[in-house]
């Protein structure tokens, strides 16, 4: 099994190892550009995460919106999570149709005409728990929900630092008071440490913050005269570090897969990368030192954190992804790299893993460097 | 029918005016996220184009990636379109299966494998054009067709100043020949000024490249005895300055819908834009006056160019959405601003439509700010 480790020139952080080459053969029989998953990769990711938190304690109730795949949380469910965490009503519907019925929307509900109605039906075939960081949210829940709010539990969503959604630590108790008032049954606080994204030194950080709000948080209720049960932090980069204290659960997503990103926060190893994009290059400009792949913003999509250059990095040619429009993924070759031949297949991996996957129908699974078998991406646009 | 006319406080260049206001009644109908189209906006523009290219004596063949739809391309060619251009072979499959069967794949083609198979079936079908900017291309081409060459007609693509796909407009002329000695029906060269996409200044530089490179490549083509009897331009930002001279034909995309960019660049007035996203109020925080909608990137897509501030415009509160996760569109309301109501549905005009098109298995049909009926993005996902 032959591994990649050129890295890409000029970069002063970590970039991602490719998985087992995908070979010759292999890569022409790919209808590019494509979505492949190194089933061995994923499998060592899931597994890792698992473990972690069984050590610490700590459930792990992964967030699908990476994956999208009822395969794939399958897996994770058979390797111990607890459940999944899903964004939206849309998901949520997926899963449960998946028999993944233990699902956690992790999103500030405010459910109103159609998704009311699609959020109490979701809520008769799953064992459902929904966010809220509102009364008004609360309001809105326990109308959606009518005579069967009772079958749904309630987290609220506190901000830790990430500036995103959630109430102030202090705030969680009103709010979870004003919700159990309404017949709601409120079981604990969540956040996202999202904060712990803007770059390698930012994770411990983050990692802190989650476990600082969360306890004041649940304190906050206690006060409230609600007891917290489920107190759950969530996010790759900060799922090791805050899984201890008063946190009872963790909600990490792209651990599964990895990303380019991932490995340039330190969150996972350069080799871990399990998702990657088969793209062929047609054409080449030699004069220029220029060429172009068959994947561009409908592929790679435009997610550049200030951090990384570039939409994707292609390390079996040491390069990188310099511009993108909808079908074509420019690279200007650097100092010492060498252009690719017209019509060959390369791999590249996409520096956000998340919405890349939500672009494609299917999953191309590869093991050992040969594709051997399909999966459909499930829940594939359920962004609402 | 009320007309929102509120900037963007502190933008220095133009910014989209809504659409007819959707009703307070219609949008409770609303599953938010959504895409939202206004039929008289998006008819209006394809009539304003195809009126402007037929003043002009210039064919129209509109680029089909930014609908996706099949009822959309009916109404171009309805309106006057020869046909129309497509990014994928995916997409030419799709639309000819929707009886839209004059199609020219404007890509640099390598067929190879599955896609190869692909490209010959929908060549029986359709009358079919596609790009070639090598002689590698050619023989994949030629290759891939084998008996049925002669049933498709070939167009050279060559770089004017975009620094993507194409070669010197001086080389279309050897790689025509190259591809006629393969059997193959060269019928013209064509290019995307894509460097019209630079800024407000780039748009008119960018249209005389188009012309002048074209006109070089058509040069190119005789010297090399090949009459070429297409010559073709395309892009928003340039079809009406480049629609001129040795010029037959032009491929805009974008104008169909326009967007915050289109509105930017000034290629499209401030209120032209015809497709916008509604979205839910999910989060309000008073103190930090910040507010979070159901559109996040996953809906809206990152897709900053430079010279606009945030991912979409959301005029009626004079706001623009400043971060996004998968979920999450963060506004941070500045000086002057008013925070809405959560749970209240309000309108979004995103940076670049296409990709967001892309993301969306439907669009709501809007005529006077009523939803009066639901297309299918027929060819969502068919970037291959």
């Amino acid at each position: 099994m032959t591994v990649h480790r050129t890295a890409v020139p000029g970069s002063a952080i970590s970039e991602p190892v490719l998985p087992p080459a995908l070979s010759e053969a292999t890569r022409a029989t790919i209808d590019t550009p494509a979505l492949v998953v190194d089933l061995d990769r994923m499998d060592a990711a899931i597994a890792r995460m698992a473990d972690a938190m069984s050590e610490r304690g700590v459930a792990l109730r992964p967030h699908a919106k990476t994956h999208k795949s009822i395969e794939v949380g399958r897996r994770q469910v058979g390797a111990g999570a607890v459940g999944l965490t899903v964004g939206t009503v849309g998901e949520a519907e997926v899963f449960a149709d998946g028999g993944l019925d233990d699902l956690f929307i992790a999103y500030p509900m405010v459910p109103a005409g159609p998704k009311a109605e699609r959020l109490r039906e979701v809520a008769r075939r799953a064992r459902l728990r929904v966010g809220i960081d509102s009364v008004v949210g609360a309001h809105a829940v326990a109308d959606a929900l009518g005579d069967d709010r009772g079958r749904v539990s309630v987290l609220v969503e506190i901000d830790c630092g990430g500036r995103r959604t959630g109430v102030a630590p202090s705030d969680a108790g009103p709010v979870a008071a004003a919700a159990t008032h309404l017949g709601l049954d409120v079981i604990g606080v969540f956040t996202h440490g999202g904060h712990g994204y803007q770059g390698p030194d930012a994770r411990a950080a983050a990692a802190e913050d989650e476990v600082r709000g969360l306890t004041d948080a649940a304190g906050s209720l206690r006060a409230a005269g609600v007891e917290p049960s489920v107190v759950s932090a969530g996010s790759t980069p900060t799922a090791f570090d805050s899984a201890r204290g008063a946190v009872t659960e963790e909600r990490p997503g792209t651990y599964v897969f990895g990303d380019r990103q991932q490995v340039a926060l330190g969150s996972i190893a350069p080799d871990a990368p399990a998702a990657v994009i088969a793209a062929r290059v047609v054409s080449v400009n030699t004069a220029a030192r220029r060429f172009v792949i068959d994947a561009g913003a409908k592929t790679l999509t435009k997610d550049v954190p200030a951090y990384l250059a570039g939409h994707a990095s292609i390390p079996e040619l040491g390069a990188v992804v310099d511009r993108v429009s909808d079908y074509h993924g420019v690279v200007e070759v650097k100092d010492g790299g060498s252009l690719p031949e017209i019509g060959q297949v390369i791999v590249a991996v996409p520096n956000h893993i998340c919405p890349v996957v939500d672009l494609f129908a299917t999953f191309l699974v590869a093991r050992d460097g040969a594709i051997v078998d399909t999966w459909r991406v499930d829940a594939r646009g359920r962004s609402g």
